[in-house]
């Protein structure tokens, strides 16, 4: 018999405890031994079907002998922190779903684990169900790996599919998104591009095999964002998508940012819509590989805890290649990446045009919206101060 | 340093000579050593820069005791298959692309790799350089898995796609695919759904853990395809597109089968154009969950060959999980499988709805399309008797 724990009995610790019993045939086929949660770290003691197991203090999972996992499902990163740590350091494996503690502590709790010799593994903390965490470190090793990106945050993407699908407002579909809980009563996170930040980091690191940490990451979401542009994108082929990206820079170092953009009908992300997650890889042998599926939620969530509990138990090896180094100073501003530009003016195209030379115009009346040609982010800035810019994004073709 | 060898210099032995030299850094970062190809089996020495390597003696790779792991690019069965029964016996693991070998041998080689201690891996044999087989049996380990399904040629998906998109003739677009390098000479295997075929046993084996051998497997390709049929389906809001498929019945075991179905629009897999490939697996704990990519081509394919060379040199021991038993009779015909149907027939829709009571009709002149409401294959073709069908697809939704 195998035993584990879990701290914090929220929606994915909850959804770990149900998906162990219920796969429980499975997993031992795998493991060559029955796998139990045998205790489950609390603030206090809840009536549940699982109060047997809960326990309110860390010391019984930190000097339990015979518990090898620990899946840490706190969330934010003091006491998460602090217990990550010292697991670690007693040799215990352990597994999140906590996507801001890898972004802020990742490097740092990855080297406890290599000093102890076990596995620190966060697949769920990106792109929940979607095992693209794995991917990305095992089996796409025969590649360079030159960008990620994706769409990694479902609750924008449920705002953005239905201001476009019904001309909603923002507002609106922020407070249905609410009322069916698939945002938080404080969705600050979500929509200002904060959580895909943590995860595009996340993504960065394990690409490039160096930290890039969030202060560093500019980050814009979805709050801002008019139904307008949302219109004017869909008439002229394109899907409104806010979008976490990170990769190699054509004069060398490496950029990371997440804004909306506009993304072609042309690309398959385009067509990831609602509560959906999508992160793209591009490798120098592979070319683009796309992982689609539900990005949050407690069972496709959990399933990636407890893969990565199995993960952990059948290769209990620290392994190099789950791991970055120190920040190298060759981080890189996003501003001066080059793309085509969206942008709305109160203005004429023939103001648009004085200011960027060739554009295209998708629309004009007292203001005018257009696509420049591929422009650096500085440029785009410096080339568009002249007009009364009401909106700007990048495109995605 | 760790030696390997590859079989066959095709395609996509050529890819997996030239990956290993390029990403020799990133391997060895890995591995911990460098990894070279030492030898590759011809049936006759070529003028190469890799002609120093090349050797026509089996026995030179067999006998080389520095040589651990072996691709084999060779295709086909029968001296693929001679060659892996010894090399596995003689306790060297052996990577491949060969989806015919393995959907036909793959239970008795995988015994052997048993019985030896070894790795036979195959994630190149099912969409190319898309890491779905490894997430099957790896990372989708805390899921009941219970259905597979995809675009699994990518010949048949450009065909289809240049035939929606230009309305273009099978005919005209299979002699395009062929000049462009897309289509075989003999593209039999590719355009009858043998090739998709072969691929989705692979995915049921490796899904239920139980033999789908081919022959149980109806397998229907696009050959008989009409240009009418694409574009009613098109302004109904479908896409037609090959899909092999496999799935735990209802009322117990298990099907699989190959056949172009009406792709609904919503479904993300309607998007897949061209030569793109893409895998949906449903398990009970992520739903849906999809991998896009190029499913053929020499860098790809090796991309995947290369991570099974490095998985097979990290994890040496065999693994239970890739493996499947012996046909336990619980293989259900797809006919007993349930769903809407797709029917053009020279008739009526009074005719259409004389048979098969209520009918949605999507075109009505001297000939009727129609869909069914959910029915089996078998009541599909009873309650079409009378009528006079010109074309029948299932409904994909």
């Amino acid at each position: 018999m195998i035993s584990i724990a879990i701290m914090g009995l929220g929606t994915v610790g909850t959804g770990v405890v149900k998906l162990v019993e219920e796969n429980a045939a499975s997993i031992q086929r795998k493991l060559g031994e029955p796998l139990q949660v045998k205790s489950i770290l609390m603030r206090r003691i809840k009536e549940s079907p699982y109060q047997s197991k809960m326990t309110l203090k860390f010391a019984d999972i930190l000097e339990d002998p015979e518990i090898r996992v620990v899946v840490e499902t706190i969330g934010g990163v003091e006491a998460a922190y602090d217990y990550t740590r010292q697991l670690l350091a007693a040799g215990k494996h352990v597994v999140t779903a906590n996507k801001q503690l890898v972004a802020e502590k990742g490097r740092e709790l990855l080297q406890i684990a290599k000093e102890a010799g076990v596995n620190y593994l966060f697949e769920a903390s990106v792109g929940g169900g979607i095992p693209v965490l794995h991917a990305l470190t095992q089996t796409l090793v025969a590649n360079r790996i030159d960008e990620v990106y994706g769409i990694l945050n479902g609750t924008s993407n449920f705002i953005l599919t239905n201001m476009t699908r019904n001309g909603a407002m923002f507002e609106d579909v922020l407070r249905d998104a609410q009322a069916k809980g698939y945002a938080e009563a404080d969705p600050t996170a979500d929509v200002q591009g904060i959580d895909a930040g943590r995860k595009t980091c996340i993504l960065a690191n394990l690409a490039f095999g160096v930290e890039v940490t969030p202060e560093k990451v500019p980050m814009e979401g979805i709050a801002e964002l008019s139904l307008k542009d949302v219109g004017i994108a869909e008439a002229a082929g394109y899907g409104v998508k806010l979008v976490g990206r990170t990769l190699r820079m054509p004069g060398g170092g490496r950029t990371a940012y997440v804004a909306p953009h506009l993304v072609s009908r042309e690309l398959p992300l385009s067509n990831v819509e609602d509560v959906f997650n999508a992160v793209v890889v591009r490798g120098n042998a592979t070319e683009e590989v796309m992982f689609y599926g539900r990005g949050a939620g407690e069972r496709p969530t959990a399933s990636a805890c407890v893969s990565d509990v199995v993960e952990a138990l059948q290769n209990p090896k620290y392994r190099p290649e789950i791991g970055w180094q120190q920040d190298d100073g060759a981080f890189v501003d996003p501003a001066q990446l080059s793309s085509r530009f969206y942008f709305r003016i109160a203005g004429s195209a023939a103001d648009a045009a004085a200011a960027f030379g060739q554009v295209e115009v998708l629309s004009e009346s007292e203001e005018t919206a257009f696509l420049t040609e591929s422009v650096s982010g500085e440029q785009a800035d410096q080339l568009s101060q002249p007009l009364k810019v009401l909106a700007r994004m990048r495109v995605l073709a």
